[in-house]
This record gives C-alpha cells, structure tokens and sequence, in this order.
C-alpha cells in the first residue's frame, strides 16, 4: 500500500485527499518508482481548480515532477533498474499519471538518471522549471550571446531558470517583478536587471535596460494587456514566447510593432518539447550538462512532508515563494 | 528625358506630380528599364499618406512593381541585357527606387525574366501578389495539401494569389470578404468557401467550413478586434500571418487559444523573402513555375495609363477593384 493524494471535486486546497492504494505493477513501458521528493508546479494548482488545458477526472491524480529509487521496471524496460536514482520529467498528463504518491507508476519515456551530486529534492525541482525554460529561449528561440531576454514573472521557478540559462549563454536577463520585495533576490539570482513593473515606468526601464537593441526573446506567463508594453521594447525579429495565462484577459498586441518588426509570438508549452523525442534528447543534454556543470542550480524556497501537500499547495497560492516547492517523503 | 511621378507632400491623390526628368545612367548594380505596365499596390497609397512603415523624403518617388525592357545594363551586371523583356520584384524601398515611370532604374537583385506567355501587363502584376502570399503560406507557414487555409480580404490581389496558391498546393482557401456582392467572383477565383463577414456569423461559418479540423494557416492583412474570433477556429499548430494593418487598432489574442493550441502569430512582410537571397530564388522559381502552368493566372481588375496615376490612386482608395490595377504605358 502506498499513500497518494487524490481529489474527487475541483476547488481550493482542502479538496486534496490522501488516500492508501495498492499501485498495480509497472506495464511494458513503465518503470515504478519509490518517490524521494516532488516538485510542486502552478499547473497542479490550475488541475485541482479545473482551470488548466485538461479537465479532472475522478477520482484525480496530480504531479508533473519527482525523484527517486526504481523498484520495478516493465517488460519493455531496458534502460532502468531496480535501485536507479531517477527523476521524472514532465511528459504526461494528468489523466494518464500522477507524481503525488510515495510510490507512483511512470512511462519510461519521462525519465532520467539524473547527475550524482544532485539530491532527490533538487533533482525533483529541476526539470519542469529548466526544460520550459530551454524550449523557448533555445530550442525555439535560438538565443544567442549579447542579445536581451525579457523574464516576466521572473522570482517563479522557471523565471529562475531562464536567467540561468540566459547567463549560462552569455545572453542578459532582465527580469519583470511586480515589486522590488524581490529585487534583491533577483540580482542575486543572475538577473542583469530587475524591473519591478507595479513601482516603476515599465516601457522607460525596458529601454533603458535594453540599450537601444531591443529585447531579442521575452519569456511571459502572465499575457493580457501588457504585452502592449513588451511588444514596444523588443527588437526586429524579436519572439514572444506566451506560456502561461496568469492573466486570462485578451492579450493585446499592436499590429504595427508585430507588423513593422517582424515579431513572431508563440503559445509555448512544455510539452512541444517533451512530446517530440528528439527535442527532448536535445533538452535532457543540455540540462544535464548544466546541472553537472554547476551553471544551472535549482532553487528550492521551502519544502513540505506529503501530510502536508493542502499547506504546500496554500503556500504556492499565496505567491509569496521564490523558486521551488518540494514535497520531501 | 522621362515622365516620372513624384510628390513633395504627404496627402491624397492630388499630390502625385507627373514631371519630366533626366534619369541617371544606371549605377554597376542597376538596370535601366523601358516600363510597358506599372503594378499598383496598397504600399504606396499608405506611403502617400504618410502612413507606411517608411517616411517619404521629398521630392518622394513611389512603385514596387513594374515590366518592360531592358535599355542599359551597370557594368556588374551580366543576366540581363537590352532588349530583354523583364519584371521588377519588390525588394527595395521607396527611398531607395520607384517604378512610377516611363524610364526607371532598379536593383539587378528585384529583376526576373517573365515568362513568355505573359503580357506586360500580367507580368507587371504579378511578383508582389504571389510572392507576398507565398512567403506566408509557403516559405514560412509550409502549408499541406488538405489544410485549411483562411485568408481575409480575399478580394484583394494578395488575397486572390493566396487563394490561387492554396489550390496549386491542394489546400482548401476559405475566402474572408465583408458583404457578399464579391462572393461569386471569390467562388469563380477558386475560394472553397466564401464566408461575407459582416453579413454572416463568421466564427459559425467558419467552423463549418473547416469541418472540424480548423485552420491550419490564417493570412490577414487587417488585424484589430477580429483576430479573436479568427483564432478559435485554428487548428493546432496553426500559424496566423499578420501581413498588413488596415485596421489600425490593436489586435486582440486570447491567451487560451494561442496558449492551447500553441499558435503561432506572425508579422509578416514581403520584404522577408526579397531581401534574402536563398528565399528569394526559390520565391521566383515557386512563382514562374505556376505563372508558366498557368495555375496562377493573375486578376487584373482595371488599367489605367500614366497621366491618370491619380485616378488610378483614387480607384484604389475606393476599394471597388477585384484584383489588380495596373498603369500601362
């Protein structure tokens, strides 16, 4: 038996229950793993809100990321044994798997043998966050050296991430936050510049940071009016990377900045790239290496025990965190 | 000496000039042409306004598209030579060249032999139309044959080579006009589907057409508030080219489905494929093997002769034409 969290209703965090369950053995192409540590994702919250791209189906499992131990490997399974330290990377949906659970079932094709000096929590904090990041600002937006990547809600994980990878390729990151509460953090983290959009003229500050050239890639999971502003600030060729919808508001867009300047805007999901394998051979590659190299650090904020998963979900609403929440087990 | 057009003030029709004026010898990369048919374009009534991505610089001259033959040849070039038959391809700007004329010069680069069933006047309205539909739904939007192809302002003369490209390639054009007086001109040019905007709900007709599948590419030159209703009928994947501004208003994106469907929005110019060399070449082989077929057969609505480039303007302006206005001398 096995504790997993489960909901048979969309709503607020108190819909979470945690339930014991026999997991069946692995099928031909899944390994089963004994989970060490989740990371918690915005997505997760979106799900048990009925407010994400798929609807629940109940009872409904939840969970994008984890590390652990394989314990069983399915028939098909060549690459995986028992006792393998793996993490799991997002490639699934809901209805199909669920990472919360001490002991959970995943498809082979999601995971990884992730580095030796990576912990379990850290590994299950890495890989939703760098693998979103590396998608938009490298597989699609082939950013290069010296160009100008704009981050907005740059303090999330994957906000974090794209600094990071932003640095770790000589590009400049300049992160978007709403007050400078974070501003600190922000510089710390990589940031070239930090703009904090609620205090400060956004569009006098992008111009400012920019220089003159423009911003090459902006990187929003908010949308909605202000991409107005964004549009104002990018260069010719520039591409606006849209992966999220944390304001469910039309986005606005001024057709002669799309028009005059060749902008390109994407709706970019994670699972363009974790869906296609080879994108996703590219990804593992390049996060591995970061990872090993050190370039690419994970930035965990707090950690919560499974008990615990209503609270950890409520700390994640409040917005108050910086990087990553992890479920330890 | 030649008559060539030229105005000194941003305005209406009324500022065109027909002057008498001595034209250069051509420079090394130039060649001088005997014009025989002018194409108009939108381009240039936009640039006579003062509205156009460019600002005139007086005395303005004005033409992207002209064909005729060859009189003088710079001396780094060796394609072309007089009494050559050839066309002009829009990739200059206004600043830099103008077709308005009886005896112009132009880049070796914008220069194509016609093929020999073409007429002057056909050649002459060819390039802009075809080779600006073909970048957006060829180059760049890659279409398939059994894809739906939504295209705006289909009465246009892009819009007319959208809808003609769309059938060489076996796609399915789905013709956007505002009242249903051009629909059986639309049906006759090859639209599948003729959907007359402010007559019909559009976003219900367009599901109907599409037949559940969507539209795979989306080719607009007019933008503002409509978008929206334009992107919930895409398919996944889609890709929406943005290729003018006639509505000047912002253009509105709902962040569901650019986000869902992971669509892709483009500004799109003409001037992507014509100053690149690589695009360019297969542009024109694209272009002359349909014009040689006879699968694109160019619509030319009306012709004018110099003295009335005014007139000709001011037809234009009326939105009355049904493909291209052309000034033959």
């Amino acid at each position: 038996m096995s504790k997993v969290v489960r909901f048979n209703r969309t709503g607020g965090p108190d819909v979470l229950e945690i339930i014991n369950e026999q997991v069946p053995a692995p099928a031909a192409d899944e390994v089963q793993i004994r989970v060490h540590a989740i990371g918690l994702n915005r997505a997760e919250i979106m799900y048990r809100n009925g407010q994400y791209v798929i609807d629940p189906v109940f009872p409904a499992r939840l969970g994008y990321e984890a590390a652990g131990v394989v314990v069983a490997a399915g028939d098909n399974v060549t690459e995986f044994h028992p006792g393998d330290a793996v993490s799991v990377i997002p490639s699934f949906m809901f209805n199909e798997y669920g990472m919360y659970g001490e002991v959970v079932n995943a498809p082979v094709h999601a995971l990884v043998k992730h580095p030796e000096n990576l912990s379990f929590a850290t590994a299950a904090a890495s890989w939703m966050m760098y693998v979103t990041a590396y998608g938009a600002l490298v597989e699609f937006g082939n950013v290069q050296a010296g160009q100008n990547v704009i981050i907005r809600a740059a303090s999330s994980s994957v906000g974090l991430a794209a600094i990071q990878i932003s640095n770790m390729l000589g590009a400049k990151p300049i992160a978007l936050t709403r007050t400078s509460e974070k501003r600190e953090m922000l510089l710390k983290a990589g940031a070239a510049a930090v703009i904090a959009t609620d205090e400060q003229d956004m569009v006098a500050e992008l111009q400012q940071a920019t220089a003159g050239q423009g911003a090459h890639i902006v990187f929003d999971p908010v949308g909605g009016p202000d991409v107005a502003k964004l549009t104002q600030v990018m260069a010719s060729q520039g591409m606006f990377f849209q992966y999220g919808a944390l304001d469910s508001r039309d986005m606005v867009v001024p057709v002669f900045d799309i028009l005059g300047k060749h902008l390109t805007l994407c709706g970019y999901e994670l699972f363009e790239i974790t869906t296609d394998a080879e994108r996703l051979a590219r990804a593992k590659s390049f996060v591995l290496e970061g990872l090993r190299s050190g370039k690419l650090q994970p930035w965990i904020d707090k950690t919560f025990s499974l008990d615990e998963i209503a609270e950890a979900h409520r700390y994640m609403e409040a917005n108050g965190q910086v990087g990553k929440i992890v479920v330890t087990i």
